[in-house]
């Protein structure tokens, strides 16, 4: 698949330039002016072109849930997400559609998907939602949701005796069914990848991660959890512990240069120093760090401390959206309050790279993918500079990173492969997802949760509330 | 201009119902379900009928200069906006245009424009800005930004002896200028307001408060001012004097129920008391209050004293967008972070209840707009939710506040006139709007700003940077 994009804008050290870019057998061939045209003439002219970005951190079928869960902060949240889950694989299947749609037209080219599975079916929910992937095209990470403790034990106890009841899956069940998902659908050369992903230090026991280590180190793959996303966590973390969780998953081994760790909101800057050296990645979700009342994640520090850091959305019950953009705006002038000096700020330019270059990194891929190299994968997003929301004309980086773009995504390729052509997704119908969304669901006002009915109590005594 | 629509979504306390809404010489005449058709039928199926928004504080014609200026604190950004700024009564007039559109396809139909004048064509910037809102046919508040002290004068000077040039235009003659602007545009009646605005205690005299004071209440006029953005400004007023900005401007008479005030970072628990006691109003500008590390306004903690608070988009070069729902969103989730306890967070129900109430009562109209409520002016924004961004159906105003809607607005009325139908503006022509952006405009990269490099050494000094 072989084509050129003639005259198009490229940002280049604090300016831009207008340039030909071929590409061949999928792979970035030539940047040049006056390029030959190989394949199919693409006119790039009052568009610019960028790597495509990494919504590092996300769960596909929250989307059900988007706009409806009650203002909690995570761990009541949880209980209440968790009460009206949809457990039923054509729902996954749609919710995966939207969230790649989402995601491509808000300049993503991979999706890292923190899966959540429907119990007894959970190689069908991973086969439906790498069935979703693959049909629109995006570069996709599953990485399977998994825990051994039951949802109960996320709370701190404090000063209680408080006994949960046992998760209804072994952790060595839990672990044959990773090792028969990658089996089955862990293909690179297909642009779908199955990562390692136990949910957290919260509700996993030092087996599941250990086990989560063997595998990952036995096929190279990812490693993707959550980690010291509330407050709550971090007081969880020194009870089972007796030191921080970043410490702990250091001394068992967990954090590698394949590990992202999504949120990382309450870190000491000893954590910090073990994240560098273990050359873990941070995937920064700033909406759903405020929605859910998390905190601020110490995004500069990581930065300057020389961690790694990407962006995500989450789930889109905790942002409520799959606009990657958003997450990138906000994720980057949300930490000018946390610091006086502004020669520290995140500028545009670095944002595109923490997305782009970043998000590859986070996943092992940065050297296939991630900036506009000769010789990397054609992973690519062409914007239409001429949008009303990029306008008047003046910094595009600026406009696209601080702005609120709407409708600018005019293309899109993964692995050489167009999949938005004039802003249109081109291999699903957008018009009958968007149908089968709406039929699937009801306009619904307050709902009741049993489980936050259950927790809140001891929630408010141990957070002191 | 009377119509009648048909089976649309209206909220009612924590609920939904399907009614019909008949307006009537402009204003709302019923509300119930099976009304008799009077004037046009619109169809109200799968659409959310809410009153309209109020942007409560922008700058129009920083739109030339979005995406653009360095990330810089509020000083030097100011710097740099003021070496760039456009001095045509063409592009002012464009730009109120392109701020009419963004604020009405976000949910907007009142507009508080704090219009940065052009020297010595002050009344024709004027005319012009007001031209193009009724042209558009929004709601418009016109805030002629106005200040009797030059630009180094908003920068504490510290243990130095600082002076600054004088001001081009004396305090006399401004006031001059606005009384004109009121006898000439001041037109409730044709929607077009003017307000009295001295831009903060930073770059205004007593004198011109004072002038400001009594030309409001002369013409009973609402008053609207920048207030404490940065703790530049708190250093400020205590060198000025002697005690907070608050306090100052409470002892001269400055605050009551027609003063609206922008940003209100840094108030101290004394100065909040003051803005309850004397029913001014908070316009929270959260994006801007990020992009420019001015910190994050205690929102939370003026709802509970029983401040009046909206939200304003603030100029699009320190945001740099005009969305009134992004501002919606990010100013409620944002404050989160702040409060563990989230009984007190903002619900999607209060944050609409801020932006259109809230937004009514900070420019003394809440008699007359702000609400679904019989006899009020119909200023009306009606919501398309079979839109893929509010999709899968859940709670409506859930998902309109904390998701990310595009292209949602489906119809807006102001005064009961019908400007936005099937998502596109009437009065204008948004295509040739685009292109006249486009055209007088030019992708750029970094610009070198005189004054920053001037004021930038003091500033880093008194900040102790």
């Amino acid at each position: 698949m072989n084509f050129t994009i003639q005259n198009v804008l490229l940002a280049v050290e604090d300016d831009y330039t207008t340039q030909d870019v071929q590409i061949k057998d999928g792979k970035i061939a030539a940047i040049s002016k006056g390029l030959d045209i190989i394949g199919e003439a693409i006119d790039g002219t009052n568009k610019l072109l960028l790597p495509g970005f990494v919504n590092a951190h996300t769960h596909s079928s929250e989307m059900w849930q988007r706009g409806i869960i009650s203002m909690y902060p995570l761990e009541l949240w949880l209980a209440e997400l968790y009460d009206f889950a949809p457990l039923d694989t054509e729902r996954v299947y749609l919710s995966a559609l939207g969230t790649a749609v989402e995601t491509l037209l808000s300049g993503g080219t991979t999706v890292v998907d923190h899966l959540v599975l429907i119990p007894q079916k959970e190689i069908e929910t991973i086969a439906v939602a790498v069935e979703a992937y693959q049909k629109v095209g995006i570069r996709a990470f599953i990485a399977p949701l998994i825990q051994d403790q039951s949802l109960g034990a996320g709370i701190p106890s404090g000063e209680s005796e408080v006994t949960h009841e046992d998760y209804f899956r072994s952790t060595q069940a839990t672990l044959e069914i990773m090792e028969e998902a990658i089996d089955k659908f862990h293909k690179p050369q297909d642009g779908i990848y199955v990562a390692l992903a136990p949910t957290g230090i919260q509700l996993c026991s030092d087996a599941l991660f250990t086990g989560c280590i063997e595998l990952s180190d036995k096929y190279n793959l990812c490693r993707h959890s959550h980690l010291l996303e509330t407050k709550a966590q971090e007081k969880l973390a020194q009870e089972k512990y007796g030191c921080t969780a970043v410490e702990h998953l250091d001394k068992i081994g967990y954090l590698n240069y394949r590990t992202s760790l999504a949120h990382c909101v309450h870190l000491t800057d000893n954590d910090i120093n073990i994240l560098a050296e273990t050359q873990s990645t941070v995937v920064h979700n700033p909406l759903s760090n405020l929605r859910l009342g998390s905190g601020i994640a110490p995004i500069l520090k990581y930065r300057q401390a020389g961690v790694n850091v990407s962006f995500g959305c989450d789930g889109a019950s905790s942002n409520d959206s799959q606009d990657l953009l958003e997450a990138i705006k906000i994720g980057s002038i949300l930490h000018n309050v946390t610091d006086l000096d502004y020669q520290h700020w995140i500028t545009p330019q670095n944002s595109i790279e923490m997305a782009s270059h970043g998000g590859a990194k986070g996943l092992n891929l940065a050297e296939e993918i991630g900036s506009l190299t000769l010789g990397k994968k054609a992973d690519l997003v062409m914007y239409d500079l001429t949008s009303l929301s990029l306008l008047p004309r003046t910094d595009p980086i600026g406009l696209l990173v601080l702005g609120r773009p709407k409708n600018v995504v005019d293309s899109v390729w993964v692995n050489g492969k167009q999949i938005v052509a004039d802003g249109q997704v081109k291999n699903i119908k957008v018009e009958q997802l968007r149908q089968e969304l709406f039929q699937h669901s009801q306009w619904q006002t307050k709902r009741k949760s049993k489980t936050v009915k259950e927790f809140e109590a001891h929630y408010r005594k141990i957070m002191g509330l």
